[in-house]
């Protein structure tokens, strides 16, 4: 069973489930933030995966890469697998604008998270949730 | 004929030239940072990129993910498409370590770039064509 570490659990809001990753929402609203997270336990970098999964996961990141640049109307995306911190392979997803808060710096420790309101988390996941076809 | 972003160029090392992507070694002695840069004008996305590239891509940069980490013995390996500032793609392949002057947050920002004297250069240029099969 994939069990996802505690951390991405605690910083983050389920959207659903591709063929290959578990699909969360990073809990900071001052960018439209997804994290991609292979469902197989004990993986640290994307060479560790099977071909099979690398190719997957390629193929999972840029098309939910492709549909939040297009949804979100970013100046640019940022794809990132840092994971130093949380060493279980997890991908930043990132919609980036030339007047948001970080920019033109990363968005890590740049400023303080901004809380989503219950609202706007639960009317950001359903939106979320359509764009991939994650709906049930 | 492709070119390469003069601020790329300004920052970097040529180490050589992958099927796809143009090896660069970053200009910062701080941390083992090489950047893939595809061969392709007018990209700014991985998404942009012809299926078969975005599989050449995957396939250069997990396969420089992976000899690094073995070859610099890395305590986690940070691999990340931002670009806010080159707008280029181009992806940062940088081995890190728990006793780095940035850990554990990302490299970008966090102290001085640190110069490469060039004796310095010239052998860790040496060393990373061999390492990654790109030796005339």
């Amino acid at each position: 069973m994939f069990i996802l570490h505690p951390q991405l659990e605690k910083d983050s809001t389920l959207v659903g489930d591709l063929p290959l990753c578990r699909v969360l929402l990073a809990n900071d609203a001052n960018y439209p933030w997804l994290i991609l997270v292979p469902r197989r336990n004990d993986i640290r970098e994307a060479f560790q995966l099977s071909a099979e999964d690398q190719l997957q996961l390629m193929k999972e990141s840029n098309q939910v890469s492709y549909l939040m640049n297009r949804h979100f109307g970013a100046d640019k995306m940022n794809v990132a697998a840092l994971g130093n911190q949380v060493p279980q392979l997890h991908i930043h997803h990132i919609a980036r604008y030339q007047d948001d808060p970080a920019w033109p710096g990363p968005i890590w420790g740049a400023v303080v998270g901004k809380t989503y309101t219950e609202e706007e988390k639960n009317s950001r996941v359903e939106v979320l949730k359509k764009l991939l076809g994650l709906e049930n």
